[in-house]
């Protein structure tokens, strides 16, 4: 989680919201990203979707099987789904978001019978700093 | 919606699960796509995504404001997200999906106070051709 917090922290320096994502199969780092929908002009270059095709690119697969993501903040609607599709097997994430998060709030996507493969969910990991960065950055954006 | 049909059917001839998708901006078509998982080994890639991402690449904006959005099948919690997420202004599909679906299934992002822009929905348009389209492809992958 240290990396994908300076993953976070690099996206607030370029001006994008802080969420910072890497990917992990058999404890090697596959990819690592912060947010960068503003510098791709992409509204999908969530950090979660990046390291996501990024690692589906190397492995040559759409399919991630046995692979963990972490990632700073809790997936929207968006992310929750590719990281279902991509049959993640564990998702760890640092603060929960109720304005726009879609695995414990919205339409809490994991408990619907619409989604066919569901992650082991561990939240709360760095969650004091995770949401310290975003709090910063929001507050910084209101000066 | 005829073109988004077209892009479904190239899509099955290339052994992808066919769906089609159409951007227009101003009655001019700003980008169209067929679903391309497999072929592009991304988790991401359904016909919604490719042209939404297209679309924000030609203008140049990750807001793909006054755009609207034809697709043949009702779009999944990742596509109903980042649809809301480029602001599309209305979203036209055609067969409804109970199994995948996430605009009147699942978790309906749009009826969700996670979800911060709401497109006019248009739902059932060309919608037997659509769903007759996915039977067939099913069917035969059955065989």
């Amino acid at each position: 989680m240290a990396r994908a917090l300076g993953e976070a922290r690099a996206a607030a320096a370029r001006g994008e919201v802080p969420v910072g994502a890497v990917l992990v199969k058999d404890g090697e780092i596959l990819s690592s990203a912060g947010n960068r929908t503003l510098e791709l002009k992409d509204p999908s270059a969530h950090a979660e979707m990046l390291v996501i095709r990024e690692a589906a690119r190397l492995l040559g697969s759409e399919r991630l099987v046995g692979c963990d993501l972490w990632v700073t903040l809790e997936p929207c609607a968006m992310c929750a789904a590719v990281i279902s599709f991509a049959r993640i097997r564990r998702l760890y994430y640092g603060a929960s978001d109720p304005k726009m998060g879609g695995v414990e709030h919205g339409g809490r996507h994991y408990a619907q019978t619409t989604c066919h493969h569901v992650p082991e969910v561990y939240p709360g990991i760095a969650e004091r700093e995770a949401g310290e960065l975003l709090k910063t950055f929001f507050a910084g954006r209101r000066d």
